[in-house]
């Protein structure tokens, strides 16, 4: 698991090989799903590339997870997140 | 605020707007914190721009927030979002 510090491109990569493998799919299989290329996958999950937003939406609804999820740090609790995110809604309400 | 069904983009521009505006900045001091172009921050805010992860990071690093929490949409409660999340989590453990 990365850690708490780790860049968005470290936890988008941990992310997308974990949910990839949970599904039972092959990096080739996730590229089909995206259109995407295998190479780019691969290079996703390494943390070897700056993904763009288009990319990030096309592998988080293969993987049926909302593109935000993708990037949530996995030492952050759910319930650490939702907090998190309260305390900027009310500061924007 | 954008509908629940917006893209990625639209929740990015949304909320890199409403974020910078809380701050009192205009577009110039922001893409000046982020190293960034007026005109990227500009196309950024009208949800123009293929943005890079890497320039999601910087803009969230300026504006005070996690990356994730700009792809959240408006409209999914901070509750929602933590039991989205927990779900998620609890399948990979």
């Amino acid at each position: 698991m990365p850690p708490r510090s780790a860049s968005a491109r470290d936890v988008l990569g941990y992310w997308v090989r974990l949910k990839r493998v949970e599904k039972g799919w092959s990096q080739e299989r996730l590229a089909h799903e995206c259109e995407l290329d295998r190479t780019y996958v691969s290079s996703v999950e390494r943390s070897q590339w700056n993904v763009s937003l288009a990319s990030i939406e096309r592998l988080a609804s293969a993987l049926g997870v909302e593109p935000w999820m993708l990037l949530v740090s996995p030492s952050i609790t759910a319930s650490e997140a939702g907090k998190l995110l309260s305390r900027k809604q009310h500061e924007s309400s």
